[in-house]
């Protein structure tokens, strides 16, 4: 281990450069001109993967860009990890507004900006020279590595699934590290252990088969905006912020007392939060704290309202319908389907006889994801940042969704770990985008922790 | 009397040959292009008042298009009567709907078929004609007469009020026919004798600065489109549809007995009626029947409501601000403006504290109208109506506001009568409008009988 060390350490200069390589090819993937940047980065990875010293190393042609895989030497009777990253990139835009050229990567002071510098090039690029620094100075591998770099990240990995089932065999792994999120501060190390899920719906209320003379009609007939707003009332607790839909918290896992713990110690401060975003005050489920309500508690949000007249001045209308679209975030282990289903029965149940209300489901639904605190390759992780932050890791929890985390557990039926190096500020899918190398730094030695004590921790 | 109603039949050819006349000149008042035709219709008008035996009969100019005035005889010690019409009608368009050319006045059955000729200029022909009548065969008219006909009340009467203003004096009365509306049925005569008043806001709920991520930020600030639900379920009950702002029933008048009874007596069918609407099922106040409702109650009605993202497909944004707008229709003695100060209080009392709530007045209140029954014209014109349909009218309450009518009453302090001959489905604004020439016939005897009457009651 002190080889490993030693070797990484002693290469910084060289990987940073080789890092400048990646960065500097600009693979926005959501630009169709940018097709020949695509297959030019994937080379590059797979390139660099055979270099670190990875055999089988394919790049995989898809109906979009290309998967790249590479494998470890075979390390028998050793677990094995799946490593997951992206090579494309968010465009750049708005140009104008980036102090640096947003594909040259230039290091200041401590910071490499660059845009896909820290999402997700950077941070990818810590577990390959991982790699290397075991197979070039650790006497191998000591478990068997899988590596598996998409270029579709950014516009919603829609080759990822069809490739994980095509490919399941070759990819069955113990655990799965994913390198795309970030640490809640650079002294206060975190390893996201929950994403939210998701699905979501679109209510319409229907009063009359056309819209009509609100001093003629209005009073003898009902108003579609408001039975709308009585169905969302219904499904909301203005005071407790409860949801209101019976068997809604179904499935909800409660906090253990050391992700409750954890999350108290988060550094968060209310006030502060609301400031930033220009909001009177919170509100949201009660007895839950902010960082709990966001991670760890489901939402029914509105996500859009509208109905009758909207434009400007007076249009004494009493409309005939109006409709609202609903997002409801989940968390383990609540199951999408049976959530839309228990709102679509709810707001049957509620509506009034003097309207039609139809509830039509969205085709987004994502599952949440919550990591086993229990799961040994989750101690390990905690255990290797301790080793390096000099702190345990805060166990966080994400008020948003990454399909990809979803997918992976669903298919590969693996249990993620999201151990990611980037930082709250880095600027992501805006201009300015940068990657600290100290976390670079720390990144690859926790991870060589990782591999060392997850090796020795046996299958 | 027997002279005066001997005359009319005997002139009825003549009349509808001079109501034809009035009929094809294209007075289309939102139409720049048809100025020549304003000021003709207006002559028309005025040398037909001075035809009819009118003295002082003035083509007043306006800003927009000219007002005519003329004025009976003077007989003293008897009551003064102002009556009301307008010249000026509504575009033809859609041209190709119409079965008859829209201004080639065409008589099928009992029907003459041509733009305007139920509004108005075929109900105001009935007064002219009575007045001739008692001017050629009745000894000369039995009371006060004053005429005013304006040509734009298609576009809002702009020139109206400060007409009355300028000629108040000129104008008093001791009452105001007005020719503009319709009875229930050919076999239903009604009176309209209450008209809706109206004040409307503009509710906004911002609860952030900006819109968010609706699975980082959801469950720790308020929802805008939630909050505005809130409120607006706070303005109305779901179950009994009352209305809860504080204070919003202030001055509500009670239905006399007689009213109560006139409208129950008024043919009207639910069932028929939803279906018409194409609604499930009638909603609104409980405790008041739909006729009650649409005449006599007020409401509270969401015209339009919006906030988020409305575009097609999921978009996941917590959004930062959510509208309505919201109209309230009045009864007598309801004051526009204490109820909108009502609503604004109402909801700023209401609002939770994690948002901030604007209440924006909109500048378009209308008072309601109530005609007091106990008024002695009114007794007449019941009586009036009675002897010519063979039946007393039903005390008619329109939803709708006639922003004239309060005009009329805030101006000129005289108590306006709703002495119309129109039927509902006289096509007012629509292709193939028509004026039933029976309810011609039948308008003349009454009003000629309400003269007479009027006059006999003294002042």
């Amino acid at each position: 281990m002190q080889q490993v060390l030693k070797y990484l350490a002693a290469n910084k200069k060289r990987f940073i450069e080789e890092m400048s390589e990646l960065l500097s090819i600009p693979s926005i993937s959501t630009k169709a001109e940018h097709a020949q940047d695509m297959a030019k980065a994937a080379k590059w990875v797979a390139t660099h993967l055979r270099g670190a010293g990875l055999v089988d190393v394919k790049v995989h042609e898809t109906a979009g860009n290309p998967v790249v895989v590479g494998h470890g030497k075979p390390v028998p009777g050793a677990p094995t990890v799946l490593i997951y990253g992206h090579y494309d990139v968010q465009p750049a835009e708005p140009l104008e507004l980036w102090k640096t050229l947003p594909f040259e990567p230039t290091v200041k002071g401590s910071k490499i900006f660059c845009r896909g510098s820290a999402d997700d090039k950077g941070q990818l690029f810590i577990y390959l020279k991982v790699i290397e620094a075991f197979e070039k100075a650790g006497g191998g591998l000591p478990l068997n590595v899988k590596v598996l770099i998409e270029g579709e990240e950014e516009i919603g990995s829609p080759s990822l699934v069809p490739f994980l089932r095509k490919h399941k065999k070759e990819l069955a792994a113990d655990a799965i590290l994913i390198s795309d999120t970030h640490m809640h501060a650079y002294n206060t190390p975190s390893i996201t252990t929950g994403l939210r899920g998701l699905t979501c719906a679109e209510v319409r209320v229907v009063t009359a088969k056309g819209d009509q003379h609100s001093g003629t009609y209005g009073g003898t007939i009902a108003n579609p905006c408001q039975v709308l707003a009585e169905l969302l009332v219904a499904c909301k607790d203005p005071k407790s912020g409860k949801i209101k839909i019976p068997g809604f918290y179904e499935g909800v896992r409660k906090l253990t007392a050391k992700q409750k713990r954890s999350l108290a110690e988060t550094p968060h401060d209310d006030v502060k939060y609301v400031k930033g975003l220009g909001s009177p005050q919170v509100f949201g489920e009660r007895g839950y704290s902010t960082l709990e309500r966001a991670g760890a508690r489901p939402t029914f949000e509105v996500n859009g309202i509208w109905g009758g007249y909207i434009g400007e001045g007076v249009k004494t209308v009493l409309p005939c319908e109006a409709s609202a679209k609903i997002s409801m975030r989940l968390v383990a282990d609540q199951n999408p389907a049976a959530v839309f289903k228990a709102l679509k029965a709810h707001l049957q149940a509620v509506a009034p006889p003097h309207c039609k209300v139809t509830v039509k489901k969205m085709d987004n639904d994502g599952q949440p994801v919550m990591v086993d605190p229990a799961f040994p390759g989750m101690t390990i992780a905690c255990d290797a940042v301790e080793k390096v932050f000099g702190k345990p890791p805060i166990m966080a929890l994400e008020g948003g969704s990454i399909p990809i985390v979803a997918d992976f557990q669903s298919v590969l039926k693996a249990p993620p770990l999201l151990l990611g190096f980037g930082l709250p500020d880095d600027n992501l899918h805006a201009p300015n985008e940068k990657f600290d190398l100290r976390m670079f730094d720390r990144g690859m030695k926790t991870i060589a922790y990782f591999f060392a004590d997850y090796a020795a921790a046996g299958t």
